[in-house]
């Protein structure tokens, strides 16, 4: 397998089942994550640490992460919205925090009941305790609604880049740009992430595409071409916000995995194997729809895995 | 509405209904037809005219037509195989011919029972006779399975744009270039539309792309920045290839026409019209499924059309 071009990074075990009704029980969570890592995956957001009568779906946080960790290359993450749930995350083994903070103050105080001020000193206070006591872990922001809300409307881009500046200068490794509604168009995504690595250089995080109106692997593809290299994506598409009114799913992995390998983008990850990830997904949960165009349709006659295809 | 700098041109009532095995009564071909003109539709593949036994959903073909010429400002096209189906197209009134030339040997004879070689000789015969009898008629070629075919596997580009300037050299207008299975990539479809506009300046044609494996608006994209600004598309991602295996859905215009928009690409359709014309679709032909997630999801908020959206 060549070295990877981009880093794909699932978030189907935290975006994808908090958008589900019923729960996956914890041991086919392990089964999905092992099958994810077989098929490459070097990067998953396994678990969100926030009170389970909040999320039932995610009350087994900690036993996901440590089942996780044994895992070799891989990089366990988790969302936290706060304190508790960074104090949680840590004592649990994480390597990376991912923050949602959210650019549209409407959805921030929907999603963590805090304004977007409250939020970054969220993010500071989180970092001054993984600087005490973990300061080997990541620590990410993720800007929801970057693109534009439900709840609000248009989210002007200013204040978008101006808390993703504000993120870092609070002690996050690296903010990124989340179009948690799918508001997104591929020139919206150029400027934006274009900004965000004018301002943040290096420290511009991850592209977080849902696909709710169609536009995911254009939005992917337009933000490839802007420099960004690290893609969040969700097996079988799962997705959503709780607290996003209108939120569906993520980019397919599946799908947005083929698309880069056809482009000769390599992202360390075998089609077969990931396709073959799905199967403990569903097992999991039972009746719920999967998507994903590529595993439907297959893969092209003769295509094969790290070649770029004519 | 804004000039367009991007067009749309529909190939639902011929791509779409040649796919599926019910017949849509004419009645309902002409509504949907009357709808896709409200909503600004100025170019459609209204049918194909083929042997009413090899395609019974076609067998209208000359009263679909020569109710589409009386639309005030809407270019009427009609797929012909054969020298046989352009004389009945233009006795018709059509305005534009367009000629399946596959560039996979094995499609070309499953599709039309030619060869590659007979198929150029017919656009020669072909364009002969629309000078003789109706030389204000346009003649296109669409070059099939150009990215790769289901039944060959890959096709060389070489072969792709060799046979694309034979079709003009003997007498297209233009030739475009088809995704006929939905085998193409991003990188792809740069690569070609640059070596095919290279080579033919403004006679490359469209780009004609299928969304079988979720790439079809990354595709479009790609081939909008290559400098492509014709597409093909169809309402409800109908359509398909009876003798390509494996061949479905081309992109949903509804949402080719929300990702233009929502750039700033103006398509001269208004979203909400086109999605009206959904109900006259729907109407004539009962059960069948009708794709497309702008229509499903609805348009953002806030979000108006011919306003570059933040």
């Amino acid at each position: 397998m060549p070295h990877p071009d981009v880093l794909i990074s699932e978030v189907g075990p935290r975006d994808g089942l908090q958008s589900v009704q019923a729960t996956m029980p914890t041991a086919d969570k392990l089964r999905w994550i092992d099958a994810l890592h077989v098929a490459g995956v070097r990067e998953i957001e396994v678990a969100s640490f926030v009170p389970a009568r909040l999320l039932p779906q995610m009350a087994d946080a900690a036993e996901v992460v440590r089942h996780a960790v044994l895992l070799p290359g891989l990089t366990v993450m988790a969302l936290v919205p706060n304190r508790k749930g960074a104090e949680a995350a840590l004592a649990a083994g994480v390597h990376k925090l991912t923050m949602p903070v959210s650019a549209s103050v409407a959805h921030s105080l929907a999603n963590v009941r805090k304004t977007r001020e409250e939020m970054v000193q969220e993010v500071r206070a989180i970092a001054a305790l993984r600087r005490d006591i973990a300061p080997h872990v990541k620590l990410e922001a993720g800007i929801s609604t970057a693109f534009g809300c439900t709840l609000q409307g248009e989210v002007p881009e200013d204040e978008v880049i101006r808390l993703a500046v504000q993120c870092v200068e609070a002690g996050a490794d690296e903010s990124g740009l989340s179009d948690t509604v799918g508001y997104a168009n591929p020139a919206q995504v150029r400027r934006l992430f274009r900004r965000l690595r004018a301002e943040l250089g290096d420290k511009a995080g991850a592209a977080h595409m849902h696909n709710t109106r169609g536009l995911g692997l254009a939005n992917c593809l337009a933000a490839y071409e802007e420099g960004v290299r690290t893609f969040d994506a969700s097996l079988g598409g799962l997705g959503g916000c709780p607290y996003a009114p209108g939120a569906s799913g993520n980019v397919v992995t599946e799908d947005l995995v083929f698309m880069f390998e056809a482009m000769g983008v390599h992202t360390g990850i075998d089609i077969g194997r990931l396709i073959a990830a799905r199967a403990p997904l569903m097992a999991g949960l039972p009746g719920e729809p999967v998507y994903g165009m590529t595993p439907e349709a297959g893969l092209p006659k003769g295509f094969i895995q790290g070649k770029a295809h004519a």
